[in-house]
């Protein structure tokens, strides 16, 4: 049986337009069929426009679809700007807002070729109040967060591409909850202007997919930086509890501690158990500081004017971090600093170019909880190197997808990318 | 005579109001009475609206002045997004666009207690391309760039502070030219959220006044980082042509090398000839690489609808910027990576915490010659550190202002400044 064109993944998409198989209006209509059957009971999107997609569509395929992503939808965290579609941030405040231009990231991707399908939901402002957004493995769960709508989306087949953003656990998170792949890349890989701030030395753009392929043909596309693989044999994988592992659950443990060494080993791929020096627990508690310090200064703007606007827990998180003391802020900087430093240093001695560690502690949780944890995710982002969340682990009693990721040192991007593929073909 | 309040420094006129020999209101109309009488030859705002100022003022002065900036005005460079005041950007694709929020620092600034004076002329997107704006100093003369209204205002004695923010050398070179202070504090210092990025590795937000202790005091108050002088005896300053020295013109290679030393030995200040080695002359040309590799991405959305409304140089410099091979981006950054950790070494192994540098070629070129050259700027702008621009130095010839600059490592905020206050009082 032929897959619907929605169900391709953005590879093989593009090599089937590239073929002359299949038109950008044809893959925009059976994206657009396959929301209109799941997005009543997913709502991934904040904002859609089906004609303004077709129209884009029509176009790329008159042009001949070119540049790499020609032809292929994407779907815009709605925390990025836009003419076109309002730019809500999740936030009651913007609600129906139009910006005068395009963040970066849309233009790239459409001088590459891209057809913006429309606006993809993000917790307010990125941080931990959800949006509307149900997962599509299980509707009574959270998709997690903040990159909500574009691992939703992406996972139920209405994308291949949706952006993301990271400023802790906001695409690897979603990706893993829904089991996708999520790519956040090295710091500063993907131009972020355009995109409502978090916290400036965190926020990174990366992007979520069905597969590492299509991660690494979006990113390489809309920043110019040549992600191909290696060549050579592939180094040794560090399995890495990391210093959250005491907050995995029981499902987690087993699947990371037992099935994945099992997996890794039946397909050949060698990897060691490797454990992280203290300094590391100190830098995730750091990145909490950084995050916090940032924030209330990165939204100084809606704690002044439309603070009653705000979550309670947002307002809450602000409030701390305006009230931190300036000399902890400087400790969390100086302790980044230097577990950055450090990091190719340890990975060298254990003999390793790149750690897998859980992508979440868990399962997704319930929807009405919340999002879900960061925890597994911050240390990683704070080190401002690539994560690459793969699917392909479940848990025993539901089902669920159980999220791994490998994670390097940054500007190791081409390997974590390569070693990630590897990893997602085993599992 | 007592000085007019719009002569003040923002030290000396906070201290009134707080003393209550000053009001808000009062410093503002004073200043108002120089902008009629300066502005229309100067040129220095894109955005003015008097009541607005008056009723921002009144609002303070109704509070009694509370906070760091309590009644200070301050203008921000229109490159800043302000609700209340168009935000030009420099360019005609942005003239009169009101933006939904205003950048973090403005909210920051007010909530210090200070009031938004209106918008100062900005360079085309913090480019090449000139505004209007002349030089208090000598109309014939160039502000410099891209802060241009920033510095001139001050200059003028329009207002005691203006946000000014530097890529290569916007704020640290229109301050030389208008015989300013300016101080770009280490990099991130500053939130720039909401401000216009040209390149978001090197773009960073400082101020211009007239007196080093007014830049210490605005930082301060919107960073929340303390930044009092340190305390014991200052440590040795080094004296450091650059690698840009075969750049500088007689007056400045004489003021730099004769009358600098001369007055810093008369004041009993410590300083000793300082050589940088040469990966300091490749990382002064790899910033020019990040510069155009993050710029040609940051406009992305500029270069793709509003290429025609660029001017020529700039869109050739995004054009360069997207010629760039990887791999020659891949090793800027690398060189700019050594060069930011072998800096506190190299400073080390000379004996001196900080150096003096030329702030520009030399004095402010003819208007009609463009912004004048970052060269005494860009290196500095790349390692992350505090430059401030010390003004008191000047051309025998015409009397213009010469600049020059302490430097530091990042995190080196406090002390570059309180080098920078004795080299001021000494020259």
């Amino acid at each position: 049986m032929t897959p619907e064109p929605c169900d391709l993944s953005a590879v093989a998409a593009r090599a089937a337009i590239a073929a002359g198989r299949l038109t950008a209006v044809a893959l925009a209509e059976s994206c657009l069929a396959r929301i209109a059957a799941r997005e009543p009971e997913v709502s991934a999107f904040a904002a859609l426009d089906a004609d303004l997609w077709r129209t884009q569509a029509a176009r790329v395929d008159a042009a001949g679809c070119p540049g790499p992503l020609g032809g292929l939808p994407v779907g815009i965290k709605d925390l990025a700007a836009t003419r076109d579609w309002p730019t809500g941030c999740g936030s009651p405040i913007y609600a129906g807002v139009r910006m005068p231009f395009d963040a970066a990231v849309v233009s790239l991707a459409r001088a590459a070729g891209a057809a913006v399908a429309g606006k993809t939901v993000t917790t307010e402002f990125a941080a931990f109040h959800p949006g509307p957004t149900r997962n599509p493995r299980d509707l009574s769960r959270t998709p997690g967060g903040s990159s909500s709508g574009s691992a939703a989306a992406v996972a139920a087949g209405m994308l291949p591409l949706a952006v993301g953003t990271q400023t802790a656990g906001s695409i690897v998170r979603p990706a893993a909850y829904c089991g996708v792949v999520g790519y956040k890349p090295s710091f500063g890989t993907v131009d972020p202007t355009g995109i409502k701030p978090y916290a400036t030395s965190l926020d990174t753009v990366g992007v979520l997919a069905r597969g590492v392929a299509d991660c690494r043909l979006f990113v390489a596309a809309v920043s110019g930086v040549p992600l191909d693989p290696p060549r050579g044999a592939l180094p040794r994988l560090g399995l890495c509890g990391s210093p959250a592992w005491e907050l995995a659950d029981p499902a987690m443990r087993r699947a990371f501690a037992e099935d994945l060494p099992r997996r890794l080993a039946a397909a050949g791929i060698a990897a060691v158990p490797c454990e992280l020096p203290p300094l590391y627990a100190e830098a995730m508690a750091a990145q909490r500081t950084v995050m916090a310090w940032e924030s209330a200064r990165c939204l100084a703007f809606e704690a002044e004017v439309h603070g009653e606007r705000l979550s309670a827990a947002l307002r809450d998180a602000l409030a701390a971090g305006r009230a931190l003391d300036p000399a902890t802020v400087r400790e969390a900087y100086a302790c980044r600093d230097a577990a950055i430093a450090e990091l190719p240093r340890h990975l060298a001695a254990a003999g390793v170019a790149a750690l897998v560690t859980p992508a979440a502690p868990g399962v997704a949780p319930p929807f009405a909880a919340g999002t879900g944890s960061p925890d597994f995710n911050r240390l990683w982002t704070l080190l401002r190197g690539p994560c690459v969340a793969v699917p392909g682990l479940a848990c025993a009693d539901t089902g669920l997808p159980l999220g791994i990721q490998v994670v390097a040192p940054p500007g190791a991007d081409a390997l974590a990318l390569a070693l990630a593929e590897r990893v997602m073909a085993a599992v």
